[in-house]
């Protein structure tokens, strides 16, 4: 709790008056090894000051101060300005902002070239290192069936999550053929199960989440690491250790 | 284990050379409250004595000894001939054939009149007393949501399985609209999960079969239980207290 | 939401800044079919009015408006006072305060003769179903082995939780001999698994709450059925159905 | 199934008449890639031979014919004969027998620098995944809550299992440091869940084994593996891959 400010990683955050936004606003603020330097939205009017923090229109993106990594949770038509800004700064480029076009997914590849850049479904640590086991399981475990099962809040439109969809790509990796089930019940957080299957035994990876900051902790946690790193293209997981 | 003779349940196996027939075979010769005292099968093509059990053909049926109560687990197009002997003796009939058709349903329902009937499609104590807790949490639990997750082994080839929708049935009857999910996987004998689910918290009650011999040992425990009981139809969990 | 506030059950909350009582006070200004009328604390030092509602000291119970129902979450040296209080009213009483000593519970029991009284380790309605399954699972299971495992967060110090204990109780009522586990990891609200295991099957009974608000919106619920019930000792699951 | 014999890993099975030495036996003849070529066990009278399989008192371990490995589930006081042999022979070593002497594991260390040795608490391949997925999620969760909790059949003595303990050890390798609580009911095989939690999320890791067949073909596939390594002490995780 020492740290001083000058040593603190700048964070702008692109988003702010989102669910997600909020969450960051509010955690980032308690952090040691971090500071919100500026805030930018949409439906932002004009600039202000919000607990210190300026907040920007997104029209106003260049009138931004410094920072040294962009957090973006928003839509995607929002994500180019914010990269451009990013690129333009020599910042890295942090986003969970999903239904992106593949020429966005392309946009990102080509600006790792040149800045840190990590874009995930799901920030949770948790749900990183189950990636990364689901991949080694599928990989020494071949021949057995591979079930994902993820529960989530009724409110959740989408099925399988995003999240299943990420833990599935693990398994192929590792040469797996997952198959999905989906629920939707009460207001559940979000719940994964990776289950391997044979003869006689199987195995159960599961993941329970049931607060959603931490998943605003998450993105916190990887910008601040990401800060430091040199250009590429990332993964939640390659920034855990 | 000092049971008289003349106090065990007599009891006619139906279907006796299936892979529940096996089961039924071996298990009931090791009780002490029963004894089986013929199995029929319709590929049998002769009287013959096996460990001390006359087999019989299905054509043969009526030459079958005295018997207090038959155990079926056969093909639809083989029920009603043993249903048709059980009236005639006065004997009670269980049953686990699956498949059957409305006017056989209609014939068990009009048998039961006369004689103790039950049908099921899962006779493992466990599931029948989940039966019952899904109906009471239904009641006792309006507006939460109700989920029915089962997995069984790969080979099995209708999902959601009998016991699933049995389940579900419970919980209709305590007012709760079921949704479904089915998992295949390795060698699975049967594993059942009811969820509901509110805001804030939620109840899993879960059934798992690990040995096919519960059902065996089901089937037998019903048909000892209903031989003493008067006309009319059961159901597994009529039978447990 | 149209409910004219003349049929609204009228709530004395006794120990109101507390956990709980904050999450009562909060909880119980949004239901259509109850009001706080008065809250009481004992560090409360005059009277005065917080959103409406008048504060008083414990000191100054005597001066509280009428009420149908008190809700008591305090410490044991508190709970004298506002039983008395009730007693003298006429009003119900709901307790979930622990540590009380044996001439207290006498006092619960004697007061339960001239009103409704309630007192319960838990107010979720689904810990309170989950009581009554296990204690009919158990009855209807001789000879099944049965184990509670219980989750909470690191800072509780108590283990087994009172809730496991009190499930264990309705698992003695069936006539089974629980043993227990206990976990404390993380921040769980509270997880309690009772399973009932013999050869080849086993059933699992499983509450997991989410969010500590289940247990405010418990009591709360409990609360409004009570004031319009007659003199008696009831437990969560009477005022259930 | 079309590989020549000669390309068979010849099999010794130490403790053939034990309950995994009979499962080993009837498994091992199953395999095409394998041949029980002798069969030793203490009680064993004089040399015969069964099923093809020529069986030998302890006493005569000497007159066994050529083998590639020694598949050992004996006791504490048969394992120095039957290594001695493998020394003499140049054959590997796989053993599940519990309750060794520090001398004992002395020896085993001193034997693996001249022929490849396993000594494993357990042989499922599940497991062994566990493992390596426990150390794994244990080095990138610091400060995670680490606990186990192990269930099997009521017959079980030693609590926590063994397999637990050495889940425990993987956990410790990654910097966790697990507690743990042991179940025992039914006739479950065997069942672990580590579960790592903090503040918002938890990650659940669970082996069920459901059919004790999977311990004797983890040990044949071992063994297999091992015939073709080269001096080294070994885990099983090390030959799965």
């Amino acid at each position: 709790m020492t740290s001083n400010s000058s040593t603190r990683v700048r964070i702008l955050v692109h988003g702010a008056t989102g669910r997600m936004g909020q969450a960051l606003m509010r955690l980032g603020a308690q952090r040691p090894d971090a500071t919100i330097v500026a805030a930018v939205s949409r439906g932002m009017p004009a600039q202000r000051v919000v607990d210190g923090v300026p907040h920007f229109a997104a029209s106003e993106l260049h009138g931004a101060p410094a920072f040294d990594v962009a957090i973006d949770f928003s839509l995607p038509q929002g994500v180019d300005g914010v990269l451009a800004l990013c690129l333009e700064r020599g910042a890295a480029f942090v986003s969970g902002t999903t239904g992106l076009e593949d020429g966005q997914r392309g946009s990102l590849q080509a600006a790792s070239e040149r800045i840190p850049v990590l874009w995930a479904s799901n920030f949770s640590l948790g749900v990183a290192v189950l990636g990364e086991l689901v991949e080694r399981a599928a990989a020494v475990l071949p021949g057995w069936d591979c079930d994902i099962v993820e529960a989530h809040h009724v409110h959740k439109q989408d099925a399988p999550s995003g999240t299943a969809l990420t833990l599935g790509g693990f398994a192929e990796l590792g040469g797996a053929q997952p198959r999905y089930a989906s629920l939707r019940a009460g207001d559940i957080v979000g719940e994964h199960t990776v289950q391997f299957a044979t003869a006689g035994e199987r195995i159960e990876l599961i993941h329970r989440a049931t607060n959603r900051e931490v998943f605003a902790h998450g993105a916190l946690h990887a910008a601040v690491r990401l800060a430091s790193r040199r250009p590429g293209l990332y993964r939640v997981r390659d920034v855990i250790s």
